[in-house]
C-alpha cells in the first residue's frame, strides 16, 4: 500500500498514520521528499487494503500495491492449468470449439442441434436450458425439462455439454445433466452463485461481466478457486462501450493480459461479442490470434427460425468455414486444431 | 419494428420479408424510396422484438420502435407512485434521507448507528448484512446474525430498515427484518432474485447496475412490476465510464430521463458514485437538484474505524451539514423535506 | 514515482533500476518487503514520468505519485481565480449565465437572439461562427462574416461574446470579436489551439473532451496557463459513456473534483450534456447544485427553425424559467444570482 | 428518418409534421397502428437530418434510416481501395509493416532506426516530428528539423515515410518530407486540418479518435475525401473505455466492420491500442486475424532509452519476431506478407 501525504501534513498527523500501521502489525517504510512524505507499507496488503487510511487527516490519497488476487495468479501456479472434458483438453496445445444453440428448443431439436456441431467439428456442445433475458416478457427457457433434452442430446453424439447455471438452487440439478457449468455475463458478481459452483464438483465456465474489469473478473474466478473448485475457463465475451454499431465491443486484447495474469485456460466467445453473424468469423480468429484456447460459438441449423439470438448464430456453412479457417490458423501460431 | 432493405434487396427478398411479417399476425407497411425499401411493422412488437430479421436475405438492419417495458412506463401509470413506508413517503413531495453504516458491525455498534441516523436527521435506516464483495477475502457480512441485530436498531429507534438481499434463498429471512429490500448494483440483472423479490410483500430498492442502461434498469424493475410486486424504488448510483479519479460517475443525468420515462420513485446513492467523502455532498445535491425522491447515504460516527466503505462515509457532522443543505434546497426546487 | 519489482527480481536488476534512478540526480528510497522491493522516487517527478523504467528487467510496474499538472492546481493558486468579463465576474459568488443559439444564423437574427438572451437575465451571449460539424455535408458556419454580426448584436445589447475558435490561423480574427474564446470539445487537445490562445490576451472557455479525463482536461488548461494566459474557464460539457439515451452522459460529478484539484472557475453546459431540450433544466440545476459558477444555455426564440441544435435549445420561456429556478436555488447554496 | 409520434398525438400535430416535411420537398409515408402512428421519410436524408423535428409537438422520437457518410462507403466504391506508397500496395493482398519509433530523436538515430526497421522486414518508416504531448512540459518533438531528419533517413533507405501533421499551417512542408500524412487520434475531429489534409497530395492515415464511434471514423474520413483526396487508410488504434490494465482497450472487432461499410484500407496500430511492450504482438496478430492490411509498429533498438513511448516500443528482436509471425499468420488467412 502506498500512502501518500498531503503537501501541508503536519507531524502529528503523519504520526497518526504510522501508529495505525503499526496498529495493523505491518511496517511502514517513509520516504520525505522535499515537498512530501510518502509511507510504502509492504507485507500482508489484505490487512490494510480496506481499511479507509484515505480519510485520515493529512493523507492525500492511498495506492494499493499488490493485486488482490491470489490462488488464480500465475506467481502461484506458474504452468497453464489444462482441464480434461471428454476428450477435450481446455487450455492444451490444442483448440477447443464449442458450439450450439443460444437456447435448447425441445428434445428432437437440440439432439438435430447437437448433431450438427459434431459434424462441423465441434468438441463440445454448449446450450442453454436457463435463460437470462433482459425481458420478462421474453421465452425464459425450458428449465429443468432442458437439461434432460441436454442429456439426451449428448447420449446420442457423446458430445460433453456446457450449460449455463442462473441459480443457487439448480447446482445439483444442473450438475447432473452438465459437463461445464456456466456462470454467465449477467452472474460475474453473483458470489453466492459464485460460492456454490466453488462447491461443485465441475469445470466452470466463467462469462466477463459487461463491464469488469480483468482485476473483478480474475477475482471472481478467485471465488471459485478459493471454494475448492480449480477447474475454472475464463470466458471473454465482449465488454460494454460507447461503440453501439455491435452488440458488444471485442475485447480479444484481454487475453494476453489474462494469459499473463494468470494460469487458467481461455476460451472466448466472438458471437456474443459482436452480436452480427457477419462478423463473428473475423472476431473469433482475432481471439484465437491473441492466443486463446479456443472458441464458444453460437451456432443454429436455421439462424432465421432459432428461438433466440438468432441474428448472430452461425448455421452449419458458417461452422464448418470457421472451423476451416481455424484448422488454417492453428498451425501458423504453434497450434493443433 | 423498422426493417430497411439493402438497395439491392430483390422483390422476392422483400416478398418473404412481408410473408414473415404477415406469418406472426402483423401488418407490414411498405415505403418504397428511390433508392430503398422500408418496412415499418406496428403492433404487438413483442411477437417480432425476438425475431431475427435482419439475417433475412436482403436486410440490411432492422430497428425496434417502442421500448420493451410495459407496467414501470409513465404511460401505464400518468402519476407519481408513492410509497410509504413507516413516515416516509417514498416519492412523495417531502424528499426521503436513508443513512447508515455499509456493514452490520455487530448489535450495539448498529444500534448506535441507526441513533445517529435519526438524531441527524435519516428517515429510514440503511445497513448491509449480507455483503457483497469483490474478494472473497473480505469480510462478507454478519449474515442472519446481522438482520436480528437490525431488528434490534429498528425496537430501538423506530427507523425502518432497508438492507440488502443477495441470495434467492433469504427472501423469506430477510423480509422477517426488512422494511425494504434492496437488490444491489451486482444483482441488478440477476433475474431470478428478481422474480423473487417481485413475490414478496414488501418494497424494493433497485440499485442501477454498472454499466446498465437506462432500458435496461427499467426492465429490471419491469420483472419485479410483472411478479406482482409494484412497489419498487429506482436508485441511481453511478456508473462505470473510462474516469477512474472517482469511483464511479455520478449519474444525475438519469434522474430527469426516469421521471420522463417511469412514475416509480427515485432515490439516489451519492456515496457509491462518489466513492471519496469530501464529494459526497455536493454529488448529493446534485442528484437533488435534479429531481430525485431523496438520498441513501453511507454514514458512520467514526468512518476511520468502519468495517467497510469508511472512506465514502460521512461522520456525523458530515451528515448534519448535509441535512440543512437539503433543508435549504429543497423549498428552492419546490420540495419539502 | 513508485516502481514495484517483480517477486522474482534479481540484486543485478535492482541496482540497475537504482543506477538509472540516480542517473537522473533523483534519490530512490527502497522498501524490502519478505516478497517483493518497492522504489519510490520523490522530487522531480518531471524528470522520471516518462522514462520507461516499466520495461527494465525485473521491473513489474511503475505508478506515478505527483499529478502532471502545476499552474492550474489549487496548490499552487489556493484563492479561487475570479474572470471579469463585462458585468459578470466569472468565478465570483454571483452565478453567471451565458445564453444564445448553437449558431450565428443571420445579422438580424443573431441581433434578435442576443436581445431574447438579454432579456431573459443572461449576462453574456454565445453563438458560433465557425462551426465543428461531424458531417462534411452540414451548415460549417458563417465564418468571418458571422463574427461581424457578433459584434453588431454586441453593439446592440452591449453583451460579452463568447464564441468558438477552432483553427490557430483565425486567432487575430476571433480575438477582435470576441469577449471570450472558446476552445470546443473536439479542440481539447489540439495543442497548437491551446498554445496559440495561450498567447491570445482574452478569456477561454476550455470545454472537456468527450473522454478526457479529469486530469487530460486540466492539462489542457495547463497548455493555455503555461503560454501566459491565466484566464481559462473550465466548461464540462457531458461525456461519452455506453448510455445513448441522451446525447451525452452529464458528468455534473467533476464539479467537485474540479473545485477540489484547481482554482479555475467552472461554467457548465447542459444542453450538450443532455442533447434534449426537455432535460436541460434539471440538468442545469444539477450542475449548479454540484458547485458550478454559471452555465452555457443553447437557447432560441423558435428551436424548431433553428439553424443547428434544435432538438436541444430552450425557447424563451425555457430561459426564462431556468433562470426564475436558478434565482431560487442560488441562495439556497449560499450564492448570488 | 423515422418519425415516432407519441401515443396520444393529436391529428392537428400529425398534420404539422407532414407538412413541414413536404415543405422540405420530402414525401412522407404514414403507418397508423392501434397505438402510435409513424412516419417515414426516405429520400434525400440529409435535408432532413438537421432539422429538429423531434421538438414538434406530439412527436416522441426520430431516427435516422440512412448512413451520413457516401464516398467512404463501400455502396459508393465497391472494390477495396489500394494505395500505392513506395513498393507498398497498402490494401493489397500483401500485408504493410511501418515500423519506427515514436519519435524523431535526431539526424543520426533517426537514420540508424530507419535501418532498423528495414532490416527487420518493414516497408514504411513511421516516426514523429511533431508530437501531441498531454503535458506542455514534456518533449514537443524535434519540428521542421525532424522532418528533415526523415528526408534523411529515407534518403539512407529507401523507405516511404509516414509522419504526423498536426498544424494545419504546416501542411506544406510536412509533403515535402513525408510520403503519407498522419493524422492522429487527438485530431481526428479537428475539421480544419481534415479539409487541409484533403486538399494535400499525399495519402493520409487518419487514426481513429479515443471514444469515436466507427460512423464518426468514417465521418472524418469524408470530410478527406470530399475534399478530393481520395487515399485515406484508417487506422484503429485502440479506444477508450473502463479498462484501465492497458493503455487503450483493443478495437480489433472494427476491422470487419470497417471493411463492411467501407472500401478504404485498413492499417492497425498495437502499439498504442496496448501501451505494454509485451501485449503488442498479439494485440498486431488479432488485429491482422480480424482482416487489417497491415500494422503500424513502434520500435526503437533501444526503448529503455527512447525519448518517448519506450514502453510500448518493441526492439529489434521483437520486431523480428512479430515478422516472423506475420509470415506464417498471412497465408493462413489467404493473405501474403
Amino acid at each position: 500500500m502506498l500512502i501518500v501525504l498531503k503537501q501541508d501534513a503536519t507531524q502529528k498527523e503523519i504520526d497518526r498514520v504510522i501508529e495505525k500501521i503499526n496498529s495493523l502489525d505491518l511496517t511502514p517504510h517513509i520516504s520525505k521528499g522535499t515537498q512530501r512524505t510518502i509511507i510504502t507499507v509492504i507485507g500482508d496488503e489484505d490487512k490494510i487494503r480496506e481499511q479507509p487510511l484515505v480519510i485520515m487527516p493529512g493523507v492525500d490519497y492511498v495506492q494499493p500495491i499488490m493485486q488482490p488476487y491470489k490462488l488464480v495468479s500465475r506467481a502461484a501456479h506458474p504452468e497453464n492449468t489444462v482441464i480434461k472434458v471428454g476428450d477435450a483438453l481446455i487450455g492444451g496445445n490444442k483448440l477447443v470449439l464449442a458450439a450450439g444453440p443460444c437456447s435448447v428448443e425441445g428434445e428432437k431439436e437440440v439432439i438435430e442441434h447437437a448433431k450438427m456441431a459434431k459434424k462441423a467439428g465441434a468438441t463440445l456442445f454448449r446450450a442453454g436450458a436457463f435463460k437470462p433475458r433482459t425481458s420478462p416478457y421474453s421465452f425464459q427457457g425450458f428449465g429443468a425439462k432442458g437439461l434432460e433434452y441436454l442429456s439426451a442430446a449428448k447420449r446420442e453424439t457423446g458430445l460433453p455439454i456446457v450449460t449455463e447455471i442462473m441459480d443457487v438452487r439448480d447446482v445439483d440439478l444442473v450438475c447432473k445433466h452438465a459437463d461445464i457449468l456456466q456462470v454467465g455475463t449477467r452472474n460475474m458478481s453473483n458470489f453466492n452463485l459464485l460460492k456454490e459452483v466453488g462447491r461443485a464438483k465441475k469445470p466452470v465456465i466463467l462469462k466477463r461481466g459487461m463491464s469488469a474489469t480483468i482485476v473483478e473478473f480474475l477475482m471472481s474466478a478467485e471465488y471459485i478457486l478459493s471454494e475448492g473448485n480449480h477447474e475454472v475457463i475464463l470466458c471473454p465475451r465482449g465488454i460494454r462501450t460507447f461503440e453501439d454499431i455491435t452488440r458488444n465491443t471485442l475485447d480479444a486484447g484481454v487475453v494476453p493480459v489474462i494469459r499473463d495474469l494468470s494460469h487458467l485456460p481461455v476460451l472466448c466467445d466472438p458471437s456474443h461479442a459482436m452480436g452480427i453473424t457477419k462478423y463473428v468469423t473475423a472476431a473469433g480468429l482475432a481471439y484465437i490470434a491473441a492466443g486463446a484456447d479456443g472458441l464458444l460459438i453460437e451456432a443454429h441449423p436455421e439462424p432465421e427460425n432459432a428461438t433466440s439470438d438468432g441474428q448472430q448464430s452461425l448455421d452449419y456453412y458458417g461452422l464448418v468455414n470457421l472451423v476451416g479457417k481455424l484448422a488454417k490458423i492453428a498451425p501458423a501460431i504453434g497450434r493443433d486444431f
